[in-house]
Formats: structure tokens, C-alpha cells, sequence
């Protein structure tokens, strides 16, 4: 037996404890909760089935009550004296993908970001469309190409045109960009018909997780009009190995930051789905901006009711995520093109001026939330380092 | 042991043969093949656990030498006498989702239904937008509400807002509207970084089914700026219970109609996969119209090649579809905002007068396709009826 040291100050304390999915060199895949810098092996812990399983998926289909007490079975089992066999320093696993993604939709939800959008790609016109106050903007990504942090992202090919040239021309993306992101697990799905109410929003969504949403803008560009981005997405989006329980961000929820004109009844509730992250992205090991969760304009449990508001069912495993989180001030934009305004202001990254992602560039984005009494909630990472393009 | 009969002239005779998955009232869901209006169930004629699954999935992850070997067996095997408990008739058996699905991704690979939406959505604008002849526009849909022929499609609800009106409403969709499609099922996945080149297709796609893509034209005209349809088209897609194999097709391949300008090499291919198949969308009993799938400006192959070329996996269960299947003719559109332009002219069925959907309409989309010797190629048909939309 043995008892888990957690570091003074650890992100990752008894106020967390999020699950992933983690195997060891002699073990197959099985889900851990994090605690301060040591997995333990929950299909040991709490010597229950469902942890053995290679995704979080079985876990999460149990629904609310039973993720509520297993969070309280793992809290008292951390507490003392635990099988050694149970634990593995973090160092000594392999984390991978936490859980089997069902659909993927992303949102729209910052309108820092959507403005800056809206003078980069149409300029001259009112940077936000007329439906953006009245209802949280999203669409279906690819849910096939969602991987865990640490994969590779090949630099995709496809058309691009600029304003310049008569017809697009094929090849490497030129603009490869980032978008920060945080993403919302659904746990408990709902049935075809079924709505899920903005409060019955912790009956439903499992937890939280990073994403970065790689974006190549010229291809997006060129192809967006009128169905929205598709290539330009599709190649890749990467999340963070660590799904943080609702439960651990009930200290990080506060208030929006202010809804007018106020939205329709179905998107209106009592409790509030603000969240107080703040996130950080790191280009080549050097923080390059700070966005804050906090100043996103829809809430997640918005995105959720007005996801389902038309019948539409959710599956355990469903990943919605917010899209880019930018703040009001240039050092809190979560997607390069705002950052540098579609290349033309560029930031300063180990001493190099730089635009977009170039070959070998590696990005990680991570986040903290307040917990109880001055601690804080730690999301961990989601890191990928940019491959050549494959051009045969 | 048992002969099967096949009615003269049926359309499901042993040059098609395709595949479903079935149950009858004391069994579980399994793999069958039609053969006129008899269902041979699989797991019993061909001895094999693969087709005692409840998708077609693990058979289509076997691949395509697996396909062409398991038709050849199937083909000797109807011939001869069968094992009478391997037979069920038609209509004693319960038709299900035949796949389980992967991505899901809606082209809009005709140039007359293209034009003809961007002539309604965008008055006064050049109806295609500057890429459609450059690349074949698609976008992800809601694969998790892909559902079987036959399952009843509630009205949905959302917001909507007329140009007269100040602020969006909410309420029950007054424009919901079909789209009748063909979708082609990946059998054969691909790996991340990995192209399927046009002339790869066969290697990869096992088959196709009708699609019929409901979509509230008042919820998607209001939502879908900048980043496309959403809950206009999420909350039901169905398919046909039968997969026809690519194999099945070998006659129906034609030259497409004529790409100008050219495409770039990646959407060029050497082989034809044109496909002159003839749908037919019947609404309330009473044929409405023609599509003619031949008339269709993008082939599946190029779609399929335009979705990967950016290196995005595909998986086993995978669903790309068409987009609306519309030809030149008034009485050759695939979908009734066209058929009616957008409302304005309505058309009789059963000598009403009818413009959108009503509750209680039912719309049931057929097809055929040559096969050798003058034979038809069935698709069987993808149906539903419209309930009433779930107010609270």
C-alpha cells in the first residue's frame, strides 16, 4: 500500500481528479484519474469493470448520479492508503484519446473572435451577420479526425485562391493557424425529439476538455461559401488527454459577460454557465496569448440547449466545442490570424518574427480554473507539433 | 431446402443483390440479402459470424476483395436450393439502419439545385458561388440523427425570421422540405495523411443508398451564415434499408455531363462514375418528380478524392451523400423549395394544392439504375412521415 503525494500548490488536487485513459507498457488501455502527478488506475481503485474499458464512454453512459458517486468513492480512496499496483507516475504512461468522440459540433461563441473574423475575411461589411445575438453559430466537424493531444498534424494540402489570382492553385497550406478552444463532453445523451433545457445542462455533459481546433485559412477561405468550413478543418483537432468532471469547475462558473439583446426563452436559464478559465497558448515554448473563458458571450449550456432545440438527439461521447476563446485585448486573441491580423502584424516568437505555423512549430495550449479556498483546477494540455505536408 | 423465386422483371434479381440488416419477430438483427422480394439471411447461406452482426460494418472493414468474393458466393448460392429457414419473405421482416455511421458528409454536387438555392437564398447575387466549379462543396452533417427508412420525422423547432421581420422568432419550421440524394457508404477506411485518389473509389466504397435530407429552409436561410446549416438539417436524415453494391453499378457508369473549367489533377480521374440513376420522389402517394442522377456536375469518386485530399481519415461506416439530385426540367428537382420555387408555385397532390410539408405527409424516394441486358437495378426506397413538432 501506498499513499499518493500531491506537490504543494498542484493543479491537479482532490478538488479535480479528472479522468483519462492511460495504458503502461505491459497493460492495455483502462481509465485513470489524474492526482497531483500520479495516475491511478481506477479499474483497480474502485475494482470496477466499466474503468477497465478503453474509453470513457461505458463510464460516462451511467449518467449523473453514478458520476457524482464515484467522484465521492475516489475522493475517500486518494485519501488513504491506496494498492500500489494502482499507481503509475505520470511520466511512466501513455495518455491517449479519453473518449470515443459520437458527433463533433464547434461553436462560435466568442464574439471578440467572431468580430475579428468578420473584418478578416469580409472586409468592408458588418464583422458580425445579423443572426450572431440571437442564437450561438456552430457547425459539424469532422468527429473521425479528432485525436489526442501529442499527435502529429500533417500540414494539409488543398485549393487556395488568393483575391489576386484567377483560379485556385493545389498544395500546402500557407496560413496554418490554431484555434483555442474549450470543448464540452455529453455523458448522458437524449433521445430523437428530446430537448436538453439550458439548466439540465450537468444532467447531460460530462465534463471539459482543451481543443485545438487547426484551422488552415486559406483553404477555408476559398472553399467556406455557402456551407461553411469543411477541408480547412477536417484535417485534424486536437484535445487534451484530461476530461475534467463538472463537479470540479463549480467555483469557476460565473455570470456572462451580458447577452442584448436578451436571447429567446428556450436559451434563457437561472443558473450560471459562465466559466472563469484561463487559458494560455504557447508557440514554441513561449506564451504568445492569454484568452479568457470568461468573456465568451453564449455558454456552454446554451450551445447545448440550442444544439438540441430542433430534436435532435446527443450521444454519449458527443464533443461540442466553444471555438476560439479571444478576449477583448490583442493578448488574449486564441487564433493566430487575430493575433497577427491575418499575418500582417507579426508576433515575435524565440527572437523570430512570425505569422502562421511553419513546419516543426509546435503548439500547446493549457488552462486553470479557480477551485475552492484559492486553489486551482488544472485542464492539463493539448499539444501537437506541425508535420510536412504529404504532397503525392 | 428451398428455391427462391424472383418475380419477372423485379429489380432486386441476382445482378444486384443487396445488402441489409433485418430481424424478423424471434431474432436478433443480422445481414441480409435481397433477392426479389425475398430476404436470405446471410449468417445461414454463407455460414459466416461476420453476417450475424447487427451493422454491415465488420463485413465492409474487410474490404474489397472480400466484397467481390462474398457477391460470387452469394450469386452460386441463390442458384441452387437454400435452406428453407435462411428464407423470409419481404414483408414479414423489420428493416433497420444497415450501417452504423461513421462521418457524415452532404455535397451539393448539382449544378441546377446549386443554382437554383442560390437563386432563392441570395436574389440578385451570381447564383454559384465563385468555387462551385472549382471543387466540390460539402460540409459535415449530424451523423447521430442519420436514421432508417421509415422512422418518423418530427417537425422541428428553431428560429426563424422573415427579411420583413425585426427579430427572429420561435416556433415549429413552416418550410420543411426533402432533399432527395444518393449517399455512398466507406467500406474501406484510410488512414490520417492518406489521399484516395478519383480512380481509388471502388477500393473503398462498398456501396449506395437513397438519402433523403429533410431540411427546415426557414431555420437553415436564417442560421447558416458565415459557417453553414446546422439545425436546419440535423435533426433527421434517412437512408435506405438496402445497400447496393458499387458491383451492382458496373452498368450504370456514364461519362459526367462536362466539367468547365477543367478541375485540378487531384479530381482527375480515368474512369467513369457518372451514374445514370433514375430516383423518383413520391409525395403522399403521388410522383412529384424525376431526378436524373446523371445530370449531376461532381462524381462520388471526385467527392471522396476532395474529402481526403487534405489527409483526413475516413472509417469503415463513413456516409458521404450527394446533395440534392436535380436535373435541368421543372419536374426533374430533387427538393420542393425548387419544385415550388420557394413557395410560389405550388404543386397538386391528390388535388390539393401544396407548397412545403404538411403533418401527417409522407414522401418516399425510389430509385433505379441499368443493369446487364436491359435488367433494372433497384434501390428499394427511403420513406418517412412527418409528425407534428414537440412543442414544449
Amino acid at each position: 500500500m501506498s499513499r499518493i503525494a500531491i506537490p504543494d500548490g498542484s493543479p491537479f488536487g482532490p478538488d479535480n481528479l479528472p479522468y483519462g485513459v492511460f495504458s503502461t507498457k505491459d497493460g492495455s488501455r483502462r481509465v485513470g484519474v489524474r492526482v497531483g502527478d500520479t495516475v491511478a488506475d481506477l479499474s483497480l481503485l474502485l475494482l470496477d469493470p466499466v474503468f477497465a474499458a478503453p474509453t470513457l464512454n461505458p463510464f460516462m453512459a451511467q449518467g449523473p448520479r453514478r458520476w457524482a458517486e464515484a467522484r465521492e468513492r475516489v475522493r475517500s480512496a486518494i485519501e488513504g492508503p491506496v494498492p500500489k499496483q494502482a499507481l503509475h507516475p505520470l511520466q511512466e504512461v501513455r495518455l491517449h484519446m479519453p473518449f470515443q468522440v459520437g458527433d463533433y459540433v464547434d461553436f462560435y461563441a466568442s464574439e471578440h473572435h467572431a468580430a475579428n473574423l468578420g473584418r478578416l475575411f469580409r472586409p468592408g461589411q458588418d464583422p458580425l451577420m445579423p443572426n450572431w445575438r440571437h442564437l450561438p453559430v456552430g457547425y459539424h466537424g469532422r468527429s473521425g479526425t479528432v485525436v489526442a493531444s501529442g499527435t502529429g498534424v500533417i500540414r494539409p494540402c488543398g485549393q487556395r485562391k488568393d483575391p489576386a489570382e484567377a483560379a485556385p492553385t493545389f498544395g500546402p497550406s500557407r496560413r496554418l493557424d490554431i484555434e483555442a478552444e474549450l470543448g464540452f463532453v455529453v455523458g448522458a445523451g437524449s433521445v430523437l425529439g428530446e430537448r436538453i433545457g439550458v439548466d439540465d445542462f450537468a444532467d447531460h455533459v460530462f465534463g471539459a476538455v482543451l481543443v485545438n481546433d487547426w484551422s488552415a485559412r486559406d483553404l477555408q477561405a476559398w472553399e467556406y461559401v455557402p456551407l461553411g468550413p469543411h477541408l480547412g478543418k477536417s484535417f485534424a483537432t486536437s484535445v487534451s488527454p484530461w476530461v475534467v468532471p463538472l463537479a470540479a469547475l463549480e467555483h469557476a462558473r460565473v455570470p456572462l459577460p451580458g447577452q442584448i439583446p436578451a436571447p429567446l426563452p428556450y436559451l434563457r436559464g437561472a443558473e450560471d454557465w459562465g466559466l472563469d478559465v484561463d487559458l494560455e497558448v504557447e508557440w514554441n515554448g513561449e506564451r504568445v496569448s492569454r484568452p479568457p473563458y470568461r468573456e465568451m458571450y453564449w455558454s456552454p449550456a446554451q450551445m447545448l440547449a440550442h444544439l438540441t432545440v430542433n430534436g435532435a438527439s446527443t450521444r454519449t461521447g458527443d464533443l461540442f466545442a466553444s471555438g476560439t476563446v479571444s478576449g477583448p485585448a490583442k493578448h488574449q486573441r486564441g487564433a493566430f490570424i487575430e493575433l497577427t491580423w491575418g499575418g500582417s502584424e507579426p508576433v515575435t516568437v524565440k527572437g523570430e518574427e512570425r505569422t502562421f505555423l511553419e513546419d516543426g512549430d509546435t503548439v500547446a495550449i493549457t488552462a486553470t480554473a479557480p477551485g475552492p479556498g484559492g486553489s486551482r483546477i488544472g485542464f492539463g494540455e493539448v499539444a501537437g507539433t506541425v508535420l510536412p505536408a504529404v504532397e503525392s
